[in-house]
């Protein structure tokens, strides 16, 4: 059992219930890194009896910040056909809505298939150094990053025109890829507008994962992924971020979306 | 008053309900374009008095075929900040569930902006032919198209390696872009399986929207909007399909990602 897993233990409640409580090694600015909130969430509904299949899609919106501490995950199946299962999420804590969701899961059925998108064209992730030192941040210490473009911005000098990070990454200690583990992945770029300016007050507001490796293909997963996501446009305080999942197979993992709040005054 | 606008109309029917009826102007293979749902959600959202700001994102699940005639559309504010409100969506007929959802609505305060993304290299909407002939689908009469790559593939004789489809389009008859038509707009591209296989069983399961255009830029708009989108992996008779909207003044209006289902036999 890794902190991973003991992260996203969860426990019946009810009849739609489950129980979780936030792990100190998944840290963040406040409250819990916001993949493994997504990852439990995931593993809620795996651990439901009702749920069939594995899961392709994931919405989750941020509605207000979770505190350290114990929470609650509300999941109810809203349709079942043949071959899909809707689902809705509630995420509550101290009687306040903290998150809301929905989740599509499918059982898989053999297809005319096409990867019509290309792998970035980099080095092995062995080409690329490890990031390590003191992160600020707990939950950055369950990954070995391995950064191809676009690092860590730790300062306004830093900041580029770009926001493109793509990089190499896994899981510390290692564990198989699983759904959980690829919802957090989901998350494991930091807001852009890092990339632009440098640190300032920033968050994931809403985040859509499509989880495209179906089980055979997650079982078949080496140890690294490869990362890459930009940012299209910052305007109002919100700004949306684009990204891929790749394997080191070469078959697309998961792609995601997400909008993060910033805060950041307006150009003179 | 154009047939949208007689399509999204909505009726209070209950403390968090509206009733609303689906319109033959918009039919689709079965029951109505998704879009048209989606600006019919969105104006109900508008039309509550809880409402604040404007939408800046919306996450719709079909779960189950809307048929032709009334359905209830559900929307409940999740949790309301200072700048930031949450909602949930539910949308049934004849008892069932026939979509799930989530949307967030924003109040726009000033802030350093930046367009990062590129507007695709194309000549202006009349340098290209306008689409005619008879469709066999109703909704697409709602909109002039004139696309620049990836037109309508009818037969499996058209179709190609190649998924992008890139076309300016405006509203029929015309009128000025708001959030419900720009919610519509996010689905005005076909499952993308059709440009590689032509014509098959495919629907969308799931669509996320972001709505970059804050009040005063959308206000500002032409007639056209120039779309592109593209598929990147087909398996298991699911697609993923990802598409940005952009005005003619060369702002990014909106960014869409959608899960389509297909049906296709797999290659010998």
């Amino acid at each position: 059992m890794t902190a991973f897993d003991d992260a996203i233990a969860v426990s019946p409640a009810g009849p739609d219930t489950f129980s979780a409580r936030t792990h100190p090694a998944f840290g963040n600015f406040v409250g819990p890194f916001g993949g493994i909130t997504a990852a439990t969430i995931v593993h809620a509904i795996q651990a439901d009896e009702r749920s069939i299949g594995r899961p392709a899609a994931l919405t989750l919106n941020f509605t207000g910040p979770l505190a350290d501490g114990d929470y609650e995950i509300d999941v109810q199946p809203a349709r079942t056909n043949n071959s899909n299962q809707h689902w809705t999420i509630s995420v509550d804590q101290a009687g306040e809505n903290r998150m809301t969701g929905t989740a599509l899961f499918v059982r898989d059925r053999p297809s005319w298939a096409s990867l019509e998108a290309q792998m970035p064209q980099v080095k092995g992730p062995h080409e690329y150094p490890v990031v390590s030192g003191h992160f600020p941040l707990r939950w950055i210490e369950n990954y070995e990053m391995r950064f191809v473009e676009g690092p860590f911005v730790a300062s306004a000098e830093e900041a580029g025109p770009d926001s493109t990070t793509t990089k190499w990454f896994r899981q510390l200690p290692a564990r198989g890829w699983d759904y959980p583990g690829l919802a957090a992945a989901a998350d494991v770029f930091g807001p852009r507008i890092f990339q632009r300016l440098g640190p300032v007050p920033a968050g994931t507001v809403t985040l859509t994962a499509y989880f495209h490796a179906d089980a055979q293909a997650l079982a078949a997963q080496g140890e690294f992924l490869l990362g890459t996501v930009r940012g299209l446009q910052f305007a109002d305080g919100l700004a949306d971020q684009h990204a891929q999942l790749w394997g080191e197979d070469g078959s697309l993992v998961a792609t995601t979306t997400q909008l993060c709040y910033y805060k950041a005054a307006p150009q003179e």
